[in-house]
């Protein structure tokens, strides 16, 4: 039996959870540190049905594995569980396997629980000078530089990042690692500032009027992001669109053929850039945690972590 | 005064219009063959709300020039005036120039008269072995070229054409020049029958179910036509949007971010593999033409063209 985050129709701790049996070639992993995602807190409201323990961002000690080597080390792990044998996994588009489960999004039990399961493929190692604070970070971290893997962005491009909440945040470091000319956009000062502290120009959304982009990345996770990012893009410049929110507000399809805007959906990324960028410090995600809690305080946590202005909200164990 | 079709609330036939007078760095010129484009036949529903002459695909031969060279020449013309001193026009984006007028579609009037004036840097000259029938649809297989501006499309790569209209029957013809494997959807048998002639794989529409597709190509015209693309194409596949409707379905954003979609709309494109593929005869534009109406029928020439299974009707002075 273990601890665990139970949602089934409504959030609850429990403390009677099966330990998940690790299958052929997966860890059984201690899960040391979790964190919540906005996914998270839509997935309590219903998004994708899901019904189990939630939590995808996560750090944790190999307890149990095949490979003996992998045991006692500290790991995070992608979330995309894939078949190895559909045309997309044999195209190398792994994590757009037609047969995928998705940790704790979509029929596999997630990480806000004592312990966790993944296939061995899915674990990286953490490096032993990047603590669990950060490592909690390599998940999301690594769906912002899903950015740089499909746009080609350059010391010449004019970016502007919308949003500053956490995907906002991360995704404005990444993107400035490029030495693009870069401007972010926000509502909350407070949260601009920390991009401030790091050299990165910061602006009121209402105050960025300019169409003359070559890129914008709505990390709005608001309905009327991707309106907001056509009326700053450049004619021929490109959309990233990283919000996925459940009623969107109608855009003019018209405008992305008049002025042939191309609109780029970005989800998950690649975890190595990511680790990386903890190791030397290139990015600085511990201004981003609001609040940590124990994992027993989980539905607090969950309810916590859902105000106003809240960015990072961890569980430890 | 010369004749012209004239669309000020409804289209009519005047023979009293003034014959436009070429601004500096302009040419006259006389109108041999115009045809009718799908825009044209929304703009007499109101789009854009041009007020004037409309009519933006022609061939002609220039009366009177600034050049001397070019006087008698045969010409097509490119339709966007640009400004060239906004950021868009210096920075190479003459197309979507920020103060520009568009040929019978937006501030200026266009071809559907015995004369048109337009820049001498717009036009084209037009080989003596390239028909005027064929010469005057350089402008929309131009278009179908711009999708290979935009997108790498190779012998590896699996792509569908939507539409078996105008603009699906030219951009199939064109993609098919890239070696990839092409299969293009339709609704009309002997619409598609004219690419089947030409060894161009086609299928109807609702018989294409694979969700395989590397690019997706809009052309349907339709309000749904995105929606169809949108469960054909693979995960981080390409969707090139080319049908612009005053009304379109909604489709579902999120989609495109978890699948990391591309979506790239696509207007105008580039004259020069228009005219070199007519010139060697790499494309067939003959079979497109529905019906030819001299330019005194104008009215009835709309009438007609706007009727079902209708494809390029052709004014001819």
């Amino acid at each position: 039996m273990m601890r665990a985050l139970l949602f089934d129709n409504y959030l609850r701790y429990r403390t009677d959870y099966p330990v998940p049996e690790p299958g052929e070639n997966e860890a059984l992993i201690r899960v040391t540190c979790a964190g919540i995602c906005n996914t998270d807190l839509e997935i309590v409201k219903g998004y994708m049905n899901f019904r189990g323990v939630p939590g995808h961002e996560f750090v944790g000690v190999v307890e149990r594995c095949g490979n003996k080597a992998l045991e006692g080390k500290r790991v995070v792990g992608e979330i995309n569980l894939s078949c190895g044998n559909c045309p997309y996994c044999k195209s190398g588009l792994r994590n757009h396997c037609y047969n995928r489960s998705v940790l704790g999004i979509l029929g596999k039990d997630g990480a806000f629980a004592d312990y966790v399961t993944l296939p061995t493929g899915n674990l990286h190692l953490v490096p032993d000078s990047v603590p669990d604070e950060e490592a909690v970070f390599v998940e999301p971290l690594a769906a912002a530089f899903e950015i740089l893997e499909q746009v080609k962005i350059g010391t010449e491009d004019r970016v502007c990042v919308l949003g500053d909440g956490k995907l906002g945040l991360l995704a404005a470091q990444v993107v400035s690692l490029t030495g693009c000319a870069l401007v972010v956009g926000g509502r909350h000062k407070e949260k601009l500032s920390i991009l401030e502290r790091r050299g990165i120009e910061t602006r009121l959304s209402s105050d960025i009027t300019e169409r003359v982009f070559d890129c914008v990345i709505d990390c709005t996770g608001s309905p009327s992001g991707v309106g907001s990012a056509m009326k700053l893009v450049r004619p021929r410049g490109t959309i990233v669109l990283k919000t996925t929110v459940a009623k969107r507000d109608n855009i003019d399809m018209n405008v992305i053929v008049i002025d042939e805007i191309t609109l780029v959906g970005s989800r998950c990324g690649p975890f190595e850039p990511a680790i990386h960028a903890l190791k030397m410090k290139t990015v600085d995600v511990l201004p981003l945690i609001s609040r940590t809690f124990p994992l027993s305080k989980g539905v607090e946590a969950f309810n916590f972590a859902s105000g106003r202005g809240i960015l990072k909200v961890l569980l430890k164990a």
